[in-house]
């Protein structure tokens, strides 16, 4: 038999936007690990790898496996997670949210996936700030969502032309354009900056006034440092229906647990209808790894385990953090604004230097000829960045970065 | 502040379909459970419910989490357990599947997603066979599918009508739909049937001949029982590209860890790029929970072990599913085929002697009024018909049953 399917029109028109640049250089790592190559990654968000989990959150995990906690449990998680991450929102912003309110999700990525499929019909929009967290774009536009960009001025420590995002949603809906909601990432993936207050309240006027709903990614609330203020958008919403997303993978230190939190506080009619829509998605998937939702549990509600890990743990992110930052900024090639929260450094290039196309292949040659791995900036919105994880040690760090250095030098003009 | 958002245009048209007829009487069971009234549960197939889940894997999962693996790990799966899952495929079906092929999901219902995203723009089509797994039709038109649905002959004991099946896809396809993939769920849910092979010969043919892709769900391939011979489609599909969807949550007995398996193993054009595609949405999410996918591996791995917890397991479900359905047409009110696989009974309900409006009103008005929980059948596209899992007990069983038939006295015209 000669089979018929035609390649050319197989694929959906929308799946050309699945992507992750975070992951695209894997190909190429394996090949240089079969070469026996080592390579030094700074390009995934990943503190298990530097910090292990802790011992309490992983004690947790095993009492409920053995205590036979491995059958499917409710839909939108279970009610001792649920219950602690309403006791979080009440002890860290005094938000009283019930369990109604709180939905457990395979990490934030699944949440995107939801939300957008709930939010997008094909042509629908939405408002997303760049640079912005790669997957905040992506997912959005496989629903088939046209974004409403507004860029961070680099030059003034990424602040936000709000006056001119309230212009470009007006116009968009006087078009006739139905624009859904904005999206926000606080503290900033792939820049590290942390929101200030004034800025988030300007934000929930614009929202309010153009009637959108506003997504809060707020996975990295309590990595914060350098003097920076969080404010979560659950602390100034008021009645504007908001979503928050958080999840255990950065606070919690446990990225390979998949656990996502997804909250909708409002008593809104909005806020209710998406509470219902939430469920049904969530029905759809059954479940969330049992076993460790009870680990979750656990790491949030063990505040005393947890204030010491998380403590120790940011202490050490301020410190690379910064080192990094100094050392890149002291390179003729690149320049970058120390961040304020989360652990990722966006430096600019200066791409007028290098005999180098652009960021993508940037970080390709770098990667096969320095055997240091960043991601593309191109993958945020921000072309001629790259963005690099300020996790490992300062040594590793500043092998890194001398590397960076070298290669530059190798292909300046 | 009054805020702005008009529900009414909130949520997008396709997300309408978004639900999962098997737990949507859960409100309804947390307000049972809040009056104090205990409810039989066969709604769900949950076998970690009733039979533990095998002590070795969680023996493995725990060894996991004793070694620190909780970081993320690679987005299309651990080496180790895309391995086995190769292993498994050439030890039961002698296909050889290389590791590349195979991709470990946040279970069959992310694997979904993923497909209809990678396939389906709005308006496009595929072939679903009635009744069909609720997620299969549900998860296929929240990205905006239309399906072509053929169904299954119940009086002939779920035969297929293939050249009625054929003749619908030519006719869309002449009239210039884009038809894109054939779904089969084999064994059945929701009613255990399995199919034949030259039945599934026919389906390949028909595949080949108007170039659609097999998409087979065959999760529950190795609970097969009362004579009926299991095929893969990968035993038959030759040079039709196909995907395999499969996983831990039956034939392992691990529904609470949520991991899937999807395979893609043609070596020609339209696989390659389903392939690399599904690296790209893959990447999107990351990974799937670590620890989870290394006792999993070792599920798999363990032979001895695994085939003694299966047989096991298949044998009390065989005796439970023949027991059910002896029961079951016994009675006045239904009637149902004996299933060969899986352990869900689909009996047909004579609602021409009940005053009872549809399958939806029999289900809640069992629920609250005998606490008894099945799920709707017209959640699976058999209107008039209900689900029951043959999980729980022979006790149970012929409790809930006799329930049944008491309910139906008791609203029978």
């Amino acid at each position: 038999m000669e089979p018929q399917v035609h390649s050319m029109e197989l694929l959906s028109r929308s799946s050309r936007y699945a992507e992750n640049a975070i992951e695209e250089e894997n190909p190429t790592l394996e090949r240089l690990a079969e070469e026996g190559k080592k390579v030094t990654k700074l390009n995934i968000g990943d503190p298990a790898r530097f910090f292990p989990t802790p011992r309490y959150m992983i004690d947790a995990y095993i009492k409920a496996l053995n205590e036979g906690k491995t059958s499917y449990v409710e839909p939108e998680g279970i009610p001792e997670l649920r219950d602690a991450v309403a006791a979080r929102y009440k002890r860290m912003y005094n938000e009283d949210i019930d369990r109604q309110s709180i939905f457990i999700t395979h990490g934030v990525s699944e949440a995107l996936i939801f939300m957008n499929s709930m939010f997008i019909d094909p042509g629908d929009m939405a408002v997303i700030f760049k640079p912005y967290y790669s997957v905040c774009y992506t997912g959005f536009r496989v629903f088939g969502g046209e974004p409403i960009l507004q860029g961070y001025q680099e030059d003034r420590n990424w602040d936000l032309d709000t006056d001119e995002l309230d212009r470009k949603i007006k116009e968009n809906i006087g078009a006739g354009r139905r624009v859904k909601y904005i999206s926000i990432t606080n503290p900033s993936n792939p820049t590290g900056m942390v929101l200030e207050r004034k800025v988030m309240e300007r934000i929930v006027d614009i929202a309010n006034d153009n009637g959108l709903i506003l997504i809060s990614d707020e996975i990295y609330d309590e990595v914060i440092y350098n003097g920076a203020k969080f404010t979560s958008v659950s602390e100034i919403a008021g009645d504007v229906p908001h979503i928050i997303f958080n999840g255990a993978s950065k606070d919690l230190d446990a990225t390979g647990f998949r656990i996502g939190f997804v909250l909708v506080p409002g008593e809104d009619k909005a806020s209710e209808e998406i509470r219902k829509k939430m469920s049904d998605y969530c029905s759809m998937r059954l479940c969330v790894n049992t076993p460790a939702q009870y680990a979750v549990a656990e790491g949030i509600n063990n505040i005393k385990e947890h204030e010491r890990e998380v403590s120790e743990f940011v202490k050490a992110i301020e410190e690379r953090a910064n080192f990094a930052s100094k050392l890149i900024n002291e390179s003729e090639y690149m320049h970058v604004v120390p961040p304020g929260g989360a652990y990722y450094l966006l430096p600019k290039l200066d791409m007028s230097r290098l005999r180098i196309k652009d960021d993508r292949e940037f970080v390709h040659k770098l990667l096969e000829e320095e055997q240091v791995l960043l991601t593309r900036g191109s993958g945020f919105g921000a072309d001629g960045h790259v963005r690099l994880v300020a996790l490992p040690t300062k040594e590793i760090l500043e092998y890194s970065i001398n590397k960076i250095n070298e290669f530059c030098r190798k292909h300046s003009r």
